[in-house]
């Protein structure tokens, strides 16, 4: 099949899924799950379940239990926008053109709709009932992998280092690349992991370790473009206001190495990204995914 | 062993795990490991955790297994600490007679610690080297039951509930019960379910069922005498501006049933918490820890 229509095919059931997932409740906290709801439904390019779905897919797993596993991985991703955005993180009103939770729904709703999509997470995650392959034992190592790289050593870590880096005079590109590793960069990484995870693939397999290089490579690759992004990107395709990391004195690829040296880094890292596939399988989807995220205008 | 010295003994081996578990590590986001640390070791009565230790050694569990579970317990409640102080929600400068973590750090950084603390439950759980004796399929179980009393279903509906009944003029008793049944009753109720869990019970034991009881009437009975403490309380005592509750135009068990009513209403449950485990073990301990709750200043 053709990449666009994968991606497309992949989507789908990503959406259903999360539609079945953020179903509000009649009950009291209504407005909680409403908020929620709205996080998780702000469009984007769900990068990284359709990675968790394509990495499972291509080893041969189970397609509906690695969609399941996916969603949750987009319910922590989704959980992140919703703090990142808020008065005392980011302070941002628009995200992919839409106004962001806090600006919806009152601020304390939106702060506990975040706290409301991580746990869910780890109920969806920790639900036998909802997975048809996926032993016990599969299920502690996914929520393993995935609570170590969603957590203070991880992403958590990362949006710390990043608060912390703003106006920073003497920024290296060592601390901007563990910046990046947890804030962007782990979720992703983690995404591929759990394909590997649900299709039962060992962590000592040479193949597990592989797809570890595509997918670090790709995370790190995905906030390159994003900072190129924030400088050359259109308005209205990124969706919210260009420059706002210029604005917010943020250290990034492109404040460090200039634009040209940030998109050679970029061309350098997707090209490392596909190399650690070549050999291993007929990877087509995750090649072209690799090349999609290079030259996306958003 | 006397009550006071085995809660003193439980105390110490809690106390002992969350050191461990929040020692700063020596790296950039330091600071956020700082946070969490902080918000953990504001002392307390440790409620949830001792609640776990004890009802898995009630029923003949590994006790250093259920120290380490009871631990994660503590994470999440200190974490909705954390985000209910901040000033988006109750806007708390005092916790326990010290500062709120927002007021020793950055508000972000103190967000951010919260999520990391919510987080960090779900990688102590999941971390299969720490235990000795649970089963990946005891962990699962432990992870579900977790998470689900801690999420919107749970713990944080009820928070959502709360903020939302401030100054509500047609408050109902059944929306008071299902407030606290959340917001307060359910992190109890589960520390004593995983207690069970550590100890292998099933749960279509009549055992499981009869501890359920007693948890559930004990984390009610809990929330009352908290109501009744903000209006009676000796502020050094409880360690933060006795009558916060009326001011910020809370409906609570004094507000809606007066105080002779909220203190005949925590009798009668404390009494029928301590029924629920009459004739099933010599619960010494579980007994008089709800005279304890019913008798506690602070």
């Amino acid at each position: 099949m053709e990449f666009a229509k994968q991606y497309e095919a992949y989507l789908k059931d990503i959406n259903e899924e999360l539609d079945r997932i953020s179903a509000v409740p009649e009950l009291l906290q209504k407005s909680v799950f409403s908020a929620m709801q709205y996080g998780l439904h702000g469009g984007g390019k769900r990068i990284r379940p359709v990675l968790t779905v394509a990495v499972c897919d291509l080893l041969g797993g189970n397609h509906q239990d690695a969609v399941k596993v996916a969603c949750a991985i987009e319910c922590i991703h989704n959980y992140s926008l919703i703090h990142d955005d808020l008065p005392c993180m980011d302070d941002d009103d628009l995200r992919r053109g839409r106004p962001t939770c806090h600006k919806v729904f009152p601020e304390n709703i939106a702060l506990l709709a975040g706290d409301g999509l991580l746990n869910l997470a780890f109920e969806l995650l920790s639900d036998t009932t909802r997975y048809e392959t996926l032993s016990d034992s599969a299920l502690v190592r996914l929520i393993g992998a995935v609570s170590r790289a969603s957590g203070a050593y991880g992403m958590i870590g990362g949006q710390v280092i990043d608060l912390e880096s703003e106006g920073l005079a003497d920024m290296t590109l060592e601390r901007l690349l563990e910046l990046h590793r947890g804030k962007t960069g782990e979720l992703i990484r983690v995404a591929a992991e759990c394909g590997c995870i649900c299709a039962g693939l060992e962590k000592n397999d040479e193949k597990y370790q592989k797809i570890m290089e595509f997918s670090a490579k790709l995370g790190l690759a995905f906030q390159v473009k994003d900072d190129i992004l924030d400088v050359i990107g259109q308005e209205e395709l990124v969706g919210k206001p260009i420059g706002s990391d210029a604005e917010s004195q943020k250290n990034t690829f492109v404040t460090f190495m200039g634009l040209e040296g940030a998109e050679m880094e970029l061309s350098k890292l997707t090209e490392e990204a596909k190399n650690a596939l070549s050999g291993f399988w007929q990877a087509e989807f995750l090649l072209q995914l690799a090349d999609y995220l290079l030259t996306r205008k958003y």
